[in-house]
């Protein structure tokens, strides 16, 4: 059996206690003889920042660099507002999507039946919505130069930011999409605002051209990004897979996640490109919730987005789909058993903490 | 009594029908002596493309200089698909509004009670909603250079779009946020992705100065911008005045529309610095919905948006306050009175055409 060797980056504020969670269940699964996992850990965020003054250290780079997956918590909170911009929390995050090359963000948007009352949409506008949104990560105003603020004189200051997208990124996301539509409705919606950004000309320009070299099988279909916001509220179940840059795609990713009512249910995969040698690609996976520094340490943080993340690295980068198919089943029995922590309580329901809701996935498995 | 001069720029698809709506309360305004309004007409977007391939003449332009308030319907459509961009027919309104310095945006989303029906959200999460959010519209990724396509060989193009903001900017649009407060419930959420963008921390920045210095009476509170669109679909009566820039305000307002169920119910106001001579301020007027080729020139559109718009116009630039309390008032009885447009229609309720509509609105005055 192959060894896979996991790097766990826990985080700030819940992190620890959801990434707990996880390594409950990599150490049964090597327990049991079913897979075998090899785990590290690092410091990413406020807690990198505490003890090295920096987001994320030179050797935990090279950590995530060496790994075949990256497991992340969360990072951010109000300790750290104050930091200086280089050093803050997010950024450790942000270098390594950039330095892993991590360019495609997945974002599934699943409402699970036994929790769409929690959602603040009405029943029959979500139920069953089962929405994959694909973000580019690496690219646009995120990382493009100059991003600067300057000092002008007289008390006046100018921030410049840029957005900046190469024809070979947006079809690099672009085949990503299509390809994940392929296997559920095959159905692309693309979203930018050409109508006011040259980004959003080109964007429409490759995705159109890419699905009419390739990808003719399956519907494609262009949005504006606002008026996609809109229809994400109205009418969800419109959409299969929706592609997007990565301001609009960490706008409409949130948006698609609230829709559920289980933002504590959310995972996500982020990517990077087949290496043509190895047939490997680098990956992190992180659950789409924040630190939530408000509820960190008192076991009231959900660890299913944390546990249905690295279900999804056992489907995208460990190629044990059936593996991963029991977890998401897992999940779901717990949920329908009526288990909940404090995020999706309603009435009638037995309330967990963070590790009952664990050891119940773990048990069902 | 008066004088008013008004430009009135019908634009595409849905926009005649419902200018003619208001055209007609204008002449009865002028007819009863209540007011004295004089109007033009002008063309802009694809019509006035199809007049003079330009998105809005040089002439059009000066009348718009000259008016004491612009009245806009909509502008676009598939017709003007492939026309250069410069031409397109957005940039005849972007133009109107970076020529005459239209920075402030003011969109409310008020929920009818009579519509929260509509609306894909629970009714107690909407019902009752009153927010006004302020956009800030003449900076930004709209506007700033670069903003080029580049040809970069090997068939690759480099799309950039630039965002910039001044201190100057951030803090006129910021006072704008804050005296609108000051008349509301006093409480203002101004939203960024300081954790990202430089632009963000800037803005960030400048509004906790303005605050500070000019504002202390008004609660301020800062969300990050993705987050902020999250409650704002999750829990939208926390907010009372959001305050954020040119793209995520083009988001974000667009959500809290839809919130509403009733996107073609919602006006706009976008309005210039008060001139320190003359004491007047530029200003435009325009529904959020756009320009529904889909159902243009046959009867159906709500015309509610745009007649309120005039009546945000009413409130803003003519300091006819009680005129525009008495047309609010007026849509709310035709509405209580179960008249409905088709994109409002529920069982029980009365149909109207947009004439049918403005009429009876113009009746209940
Ligand atoms: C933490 C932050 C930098 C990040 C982003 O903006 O991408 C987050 O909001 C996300 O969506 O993963
Ligand atoms: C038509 C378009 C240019 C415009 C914008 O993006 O500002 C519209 O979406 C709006 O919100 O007024």
């Amino acid at each position: 059996m192959a060894t896979h060797k996991l790097l766990l980056l826990p985080g700030d504020g819940i992190g620890p206690e959801v990434m707990a969670e996880v390594q409950r269940l990599i150490d049964w699964l090597n327990a049991q003889g079913i897979a075998k996992f090899e785990t590290e850990q690092g410091l990413v965020g406020g807690s990198a920042y505490d003890a090295h003054k920096v987001s994320i250290s030179e050797g935990d780079m090279a950590k995530a660099t060496a790994a075949d997956a990256v497991v992340f918590g969360a990072v951010g909170g109000p300790k750290w507002d104050s930091v200086p911009y280089e050093v803050r929390p997010e950024a450790g995050l942000l270098r390594l999507r950039k330095d892993l090359g991590l360019f495609a963000n997945l974002r599934p948007a699943v409402c699970y039946p036994a929790l769409a009352e929690a959602s603040s949409l009405k029943r029959d506008v979500v139920e069953g919505l089962d929405i994959m949104i694909v973000r580019e990560l690496t690219g646009g105003v995120y990382f493009g130069e100059p991003k600067t603020i300057t000092d002008l004189g007289n008390g006046q200051k100018r921030a410049v930011d840029t957005q900046v997208y190469d024809t070979y990124e947006i079809e690099r996301i672009g085949r990503v999409a299509f390809d994940l539509a392929r296997k559920r409705r095959n159905k692309v919606t693309s979203m930018e605002k050409r109508n006011v950004m040259k980004s959003g000309v080109l964007w429409n320009e490759v995705m159109t051209q890419v699905h009419a070299r390739e990808y003719k099988d399956v519907t494609l279909e262009h949005q504006l990004a606002d008026s996609g916001g809109m229809n994400l509220v109205k009418a969800p179940k419109q959409f299969d897979v929706i592609v997007t840059d990565n301001l609009f795609g960490d706008m409409l990713s949130d948006i698609a996640a609230m829709l559920t009512g289980s933002l504590g249910m959310l995972p996500s995969a982020s990517l990077g490109e087949v290496d043509s040698k190895t047939k490997k690609r680098r990956s992190l996976f992180e659950p789409v919730h924040g630190s939530a520094p408000d509820i960190a340490g008192r076991g009231l943080a959900n660890p299913i987005a944390m546990i249905s993340s690295f279900g999804m690295a056992l489907r995208y980068s460990f190629d044990m789909g059936e593996l991963a198919d029991k977890v998401d089943a897992a999940i779901a029995a717990v949920l329908a058993s009526g288990l909940r922590t404090a995020d999706i309580k309603s009435e009638g329901t037995t309330p967990a903490s963070t590790s009952q809701m664990g050891e119940a996935i773990l048990k069902e498995l």
